[in-house]
């Protein structure tokens, strides 16, 4: 016998589930509009060369990347995320600068599937190319504020510069052939803790580099404090991150956004390797999450990316976040649950039941419709009883009974599904009261 | 150098083709959603048996569907429509009857690349499972008319059975075993025209009886009256063909569905072999269609298949519609170039320029966003001059200039890109304005 699941980590999401992610995407996509982000869609499928150029998301990425041949022999792949499409067709366009788009679409990825990772997932990414100055690094955040704002979620988001990084790891004494490896250590601070980055430190560093480094982080990781590092007197590259944080958070404040939404955490790192400057995650804030502690969205400044894509010399400036609609669907669902709310089951608003005479119920029907009223008409003349059962099960709020009697009055009878209450009400009356 | 276009097949939708297709299927789900009809999402891939089990779309669709392994060797597939995933979510859940779903997604198809012919393309499905009744290939007729309507197209829907074709091959004294096969080079008579079909019908049935197959489709079609063919005496089969087509048609008045929009083909047959009742396509109407031939929409009754898809001896009724968004798009763009009207080019209503304080220019833009008004503002300095020819490529329509002079006005000066006209107006006055 078939198979009747869908393939291992990816999931169906039935009406109540989708309905829910409907209106996380409509929201998004209303917030990102408004600050001026245009729509773009790609193809899922890309040439494989694309996907594996050394420009593009890297070898670890690369390792979970869905390929096959099309009849052509060509060789193709199911994108891992949405910027490396964004920087092919940059690349391939000419584009007035700066070039704000927005992109909400599946990305696939191979790989260990864990709760709250799945192999289809949906990414929700704007990216802006063309700007270098760290103001649009802070009006990502004013987005990301409204965004969260209408979603109806308490989130904080983490920024560090991949420059000051850079600047304290050399200070430290760490060469920068090993720059990118303790990166990645250092971004498992919080999940891995001390000990763990610790043992993995000793391996790329040796012993007592290690130790300096992790306490060099620690310490200012506890203080939190960019005038504390500015006073460490770091290298050039340290120094133009603190200048970029500095001219940021003032940039903050220009665009309104509170300094509790938005906290400097210097050993944030993000573990993918394009990024050049900037990097920000956004989190729960503690006290909602009870279950998921992924982070509900992530992105940074990659400057170098789309230049090498376009194989132009010039750099090209990018900044970009990506908001996980799995994740963020999770949590408000989690939060419904908590609250003892139901989110909507189904669209539908009002079932009609016609008797014998069909003609009328049905024109009810299409009244209701045409007033954009969500209706479903029974069909197949069930009885009363029958569509009283559907309707409950379905948590559809109102049946509009449309017997002969009630036509010969020129009106409907309206049932309240919830109080259970009946009433005698003209069309017209409905037809207000539920739309 | 990597190639830096999309897949053979596929396509990049810039951002003024990506709002016309956002906008086509907001209009689809608004409409789709008031006939009651819920929203559902499925993967992409599926298992490759759920895609090749015999109740599924058949060998030749079989044929163009892209199959991968996943890392434990998994054959999957993508999927090549949205109905046998319907399907096997039905086969493998409760779901309360009837079920009504739409589902707006991709699709692939590795075949031929023909005008308006894609490898990865967009389908936008309305089923209903669980009714029997022509009933509900009525309202999905009123649905058809309504998604029409609201897109602005001028269409009809040219509707057959397939019991009445089995009923006339059955008449015209073709064996049951070359039916499917018959219907199948029938389907063919509009495009192909009656040499090539005969040529066809020839090689499958022979001289004589191909003449006279022939013969009686082209009668039946030039008459296309129900009662003509009601007259001639069909079988079992044919009979019952009949009988639905004339419970479909009264029920369409009931719905309010006029007469022209649906026209009965008794020659339509729609090229899938799952297939068990009636069968739609819909089609522009002369005279709006220069380039496009295709079809937009097209369905039908398929009774046989879920209930096999769910191992269950019973025939679970089925019936839905599917809308291409991609040839819908090409009309609508094509309709739009011949009365001279821009498709709306970015979402952008207002840039803001603001001047030395950027301060001001920031809270200004906040403000408009706050309002719903998608702003975007220059963070750079760029200077007049280069902000002015940026809104002109970018055609958007208003530029706000935040300079010192303004602020301490407690103004801006609003410039209309279209009349050139400037004018000092206070910021809430900008707001109502642009709102």
């Amino acid at each position: 016998m078939t198979d009747l699941s869908p393939p291992r980590g990816s999931r169906d999401f039935l009406p109540q589930e989708k309905i829910l992610r409907n209106s996380i995407v409509d929201t998004l996509r209303k917030t990102f509009e408004k600050y001026g982000f245009n729509p773009l869609e790609t193809p899922a499928l890309e040439n494989f060369d694309v996907l594996s150029s050394k420009y593009a998301g890297g070898d670890e990425i690369l390792k979970e990347t869905y390929s096959l041949e099309d009849q052509g022999k060509r060789k193709l792949g199911l994108r891992y995320d949405l910027t490396v499409p964004l920087s092919r067709v940059f690349a391939s366009q000419k584009l007035a600068l700066p070039f704000k788009r927005y992109q909400i679409a599946s990305v696939w990825r191979d790989g260990p599937i864990k709760a709250g990772r799945y192999r289809e997932f949906t990414q929700c990414d704007v990216d802006v190319i063309g700007v270098a100055s760290p103001k649009q690094e802070a009006e990502l955040m004013a987005l990301t504020r409204d965004s969260f704002k209408a979603l109806g979620l308490k989130a904080v988001v983490k920024v560090n510069s991949r420059k000051l990084l850079n600047g304290l790891l050399d200070f430290a004494g760490v060469p920068e052939s090993k720059r990118i490896a303790a990166i990645l250590e250092l971004d498992k601070l919080e999940k891995a803790g001390n000990p763990g980055v610790l043992a993995e430190l000793e391996k790329l560093l040796g012993k007592s580099e290690a130790k300096t480094v992790l306490e060099l982080f620690v310490e200012v990781e506890r203080e939190k404090s960019l005038r504390v590092i500015e006073g460490m007197g770091l290298g050039k590259e340290g120094a133009e991150g603190i200048k970029e944080l500095n001219e940021f958070f003032e940039s903050l404040e220009m665009f309104g956004v509170s300094k509790d939404f938005v906290l400097f955490s210097p050993s944030l790192a993000r573990g993918l390797n394009y990024y050049t400057g900037m990097v920000f995650e956004a989190f729960l804030v503690a006290g909602e999450d009870n279950v998921i502690r992924s982070s509900l969205a992530g992105g940074g400044r990659y400057d170098d990316m789309i230049g090498k894509f376009a194989s132009s010399r010039e750099k090209i400036p990018a900044v970009g976040i990506s908001f996980g609609l799995d994740v963020i669907s999770e949590i408000l669902k989690e939060k419904s649950a908590r609250l003892g709310v139901q989110t909507p089951y189904s669209v539908v608003k009002v079932l009609v039941v016609p008797f014998k005479n069909f003609s009328y119920g049905l024109s009810v029907t299409q009244e209701l419709r045409g007033r954009g009223i969500s209706a479903i008409v029974d069909l197949e003349g069930r009885g009363v009883s029958k569509n009283m059962d559907f309707a409950n099960r379905q948590k559809i709020p109102f049946i509009v009974f449309c017997g002969e009697k009630e036509q010969n009055e020129g009106k409907v009878k309206l049932r309240d599904m919830l109080s259970g209450k009946e009433e005698l009400v003209s069309l017209p009356s409905v037809l207000a009261k539920l739309a």
